[in-house]
């Protein structure tokens, strides 16, 4: 792996090339949130019409500042940057954030061959151009023109599109979704997903990681290197072109090739990537994948206080590929004495609509806490006779007490105003939940079919370097 | 169609029977909905133990009232229920809703016979047992036990499921859809969906049914009703137990028959329901029906200021059997001067992430006023340039400048904070908007399938009915 690639998550120092003191600006919006978000390193502004710039020194180049700079942030007109790059080159820059577009997206593919061919003069690695910039919490970096207040968690989300890019960035703030790295690649003249991967596989910070793929220049590479991560954390893609008609947009959109679509599949297939249908769904998997510990074993149990909400979640799972056993029979001891004599005992197990507050957490908390059940999917429907912030902040007490979860449980809560606060407090606290019960159950499903995914790819890669 | 169904949705008058003085019981918080969500008629609790409740006169029983009573409320134990029906016979009411649980559904089939033959006595139909209620907004009828300030709209909601049901009445606040009627069919025992169907089909205020399904009783009933409704209005249906693990926890949930999936997926698409995946997709979709005229003609175009969710758009659509045409030439003049040069005037229009507000807007707009266009799907993503509040609030003043819409426009508004309040305002004012890209195509997807399916019902009603 190239070390400068780790300059990109963890620079010492910052050189804004292009900054500005206009707000709305992209170079001023870049320099505000790097300083805004808690960025600890040195920050240098680089404008030769400016002598400071939010309170810090400005330098005409990036070869003025004498100091020690590990990434330059490149916002000026597109024939400007590979003037900037030879500068930042001739600096010591190890990698250079080109967020400038007009280059390969609209033609000028030269242009951005220049810029590559530079900056490989000096060994320095380059994102972009065309794209918002990069986050990394770890290191409280926003270096991007997006939201600035991103929730630290752990997903890295790598995207290729730009402006979808920086709304689902604000989404994740609003949805309560913790990322630990935002990576807007744009055009790939150099640093691709295939490099990121390597990088990302090895950060101890990032649970999961999800990208939003148009396509990849070196197919052979990328399958490579994603076959060897998920032995060690999934990888969630949104495929953009996964349609002949959605390949052939893609085209009209950047002129880069989505590729075949089938061929796409079965690489996807082969290595382990766990394709999302569409964005909701690879943002609820990247959410659950993030924050819970895998399925301990093929023991999933539901509990629902609404009949047909584990109805809708049986049939979620089974087009998932995911069977539900039956319940163990000592967990079922367990539950006979906590639910009405009507409940269903099976799995799904419905304790009822009548059943309270209470009555809920309990069951929920004895299946998680039966030793023979490997993960728990509970389902609540808002009642008149329950409280969803009284369930919520029961089950985070009891499960706070428990030292935290040691399998996973995915939770759908379904109902008003109160149910989507409880829904937002769970997420807070680390246990996925979402509004509709098929979400929760593509979700559970995801966690399993990754564990077999793995063990495949495992098994598989043990095998080829058996051979003589 | 029987008038005394009628009854259901205009009563003219309500007895509550086993209506209590104690909140958080059953027979209080349906009268105390009653009163509180503006029913206009009379109103008269019955329960022999009190003389009023929530300031009314209160009676031993239905026949002491001595007045007409159209809809009787029915809220006593299981046990109780054949008896408060005979009072209602006698007394002349021409519906009970009876609320109470005990039934078929824990076994009990022998009872929910009996009510049912006592109540046949008198040509009384019965909504339930084993339900939460009703809902109409036109008449300002909340007879359910469920939230309260329910959205007057164009959905009807069918729900067999009561506690999922009364959970989804509370989203539907939270989420902003309008409804006409929820109701709550629980164990069926004598209305069912082919009679609610019926008369919903010539409700002026009912614009789509959406149908929680678990089975049917008379399936050859039900179909042969849904296919002549589907020619006025369409039908969206959640159909639990559409696997076969689903179906079997189904039969352990309400010892209902979910039948053959086979069977229930061949019945649909003959009879041109629409089944939804999920119960987001059902209400994305019954959403837009309730409240956008149907597409004009093939011609569907897609802007976006983000090419990834054009892309993401395209395959959607392409997932549910649409493909998007070239766009007119007419609107590409019109829209080549309002965007950058290096725009995508290909379907998706890509306005890119360059455009302003008012470039947004104008180029939404002029692709809703080509006369050649027959319905628009537009993608906003949250970019640094634009601001969602300013592009909501310039659509909806221009629309309303219009006169509204004569075509359908679906939106799916991507990004923060601003973009979800933006969201939740364009939904109040009545065009269809949704936070993911997915979930927009999808639904515009559904209008375009229901314009075929209806021809290709009426067209097949046609030639039955020309048959010798």
């Amino acid at each position: 792996m190239d070390t400068n690639i780790k300059c990109l998550f963890n620079p010492k120092s910052i050189a804004v090339v292009g900054a500005s003191r206009t707000p709305g600006k992209i170079g001023y919006e870049i320099l505000s949130n790097i300083l805004g978000y808690g960025y600890g390193g040195k920050v240098y502004p680089v404008n030769p019409n400016a002598t400071e710039i939010l309170g810090l020194r400005c330098y005409p180049s990036v070869s003025a500042i004498k100091e020690e700079v590990d990434m330059v942030i490149i916002s000026v007109p597109a024939k400007l940057v590979p003037e900037a790059i030879e500068d930042a080159g001739n600096a010591g820059a190890k990698v250079a954030v080109v967020i400038s577009s007009g280059f390969k997206e609209v033609g000028n593919k030269d242009l951005e061959d220049e810029v590559v061919m530079r900056a490989r003069k000096y060994g320095m690695r380059i994102l972009g151009p065309n794209i918002f910039g990069i986050v990394y919490t770890p290191t409280r970096l926003n270096a991007s023109f997006g939201p600035r207040n991103v929730i630290p968690g752990g997903i890295a989300f790598i995207t290729q599109s730009g402006a979808l890019g920086i709304a689902l960035m604000g989404m994740t703030i609003v949805e309560r979704i913790g990322v630990s790295s935002i990576i807007s690649v744009g055009n790939k003249s150099d640093i691709d997903d295939a490099d990121l991967l390597e990088y990302l596989a090895e950060d101890p910070h990032t649970k999961v990681i999800l990208i939003y793929l148009e396509g990849v220049n070196d197919g052979r590479r990328f399958i490579k290197v994603a076959s060897e991560v998920i032995t060690k954390k999934p990888i969630v893609v949104v495929k953009a072109g996964r349609t002949e008609v959605g390949a052939k947009a893609v085209a009209s959109h950047t002129g880069s090739l989505a590729g075949n679509v089938v061929v796409y599949s079965v690489a996807f297939k082969q290595s382990g990537i766990l394709p999302a249908h569409n964005v909701e769904e690879a943002f609820d998997w990247s959410r659950a994948f993030s924050c819970l510990p895998l399925p301990k074993n093929q023991n999933l149990v539901v509990v629902t206080n609404g009949g047909g909400a584990g109805v809708l979640i049986t049939d979620t799972l089974a087009e998932y590929g995911i069977n539900l056993p039956s319940p163990p029979k000592s967990l079922m001891d367990d539950i006979r004495k906590l639910v009405p004599p009507f409940a269903s005992l099976a799995n799904p197990i419905d304790v009822t609509g009548m059943i309270s507050n209470e009555g809920y957490v309990n069951a929920l908390l004895k299946t998680l806490e039966n030793p023979e059940v490997g993960a728990v999917l509970g389902a609540y429907c808002q009642t008149a006779v329950t409280d969803p912030t009284i369930i919520a902040g029961l089950l985070i007490s009891r499960i706070r007490e428990m030292g935290g979860l040691n399998k996973p449980l995915v939770l759908a809560f379904i109902g008003g105003e109160e149910t989507y606060m409880a829904i937002r407090r769970l997420n807070d606290f680390g246990i996925p939940t979402y509004p509709m019960p098929e979400r929760a159950a593509a979700t559970m499903a995801a966690l399993y079919n990754y564990v077999k995914i793995r063990e495949g790819v495992i098994t598989r890669i043990s095998k080829l370097s058996k051979k003589p």
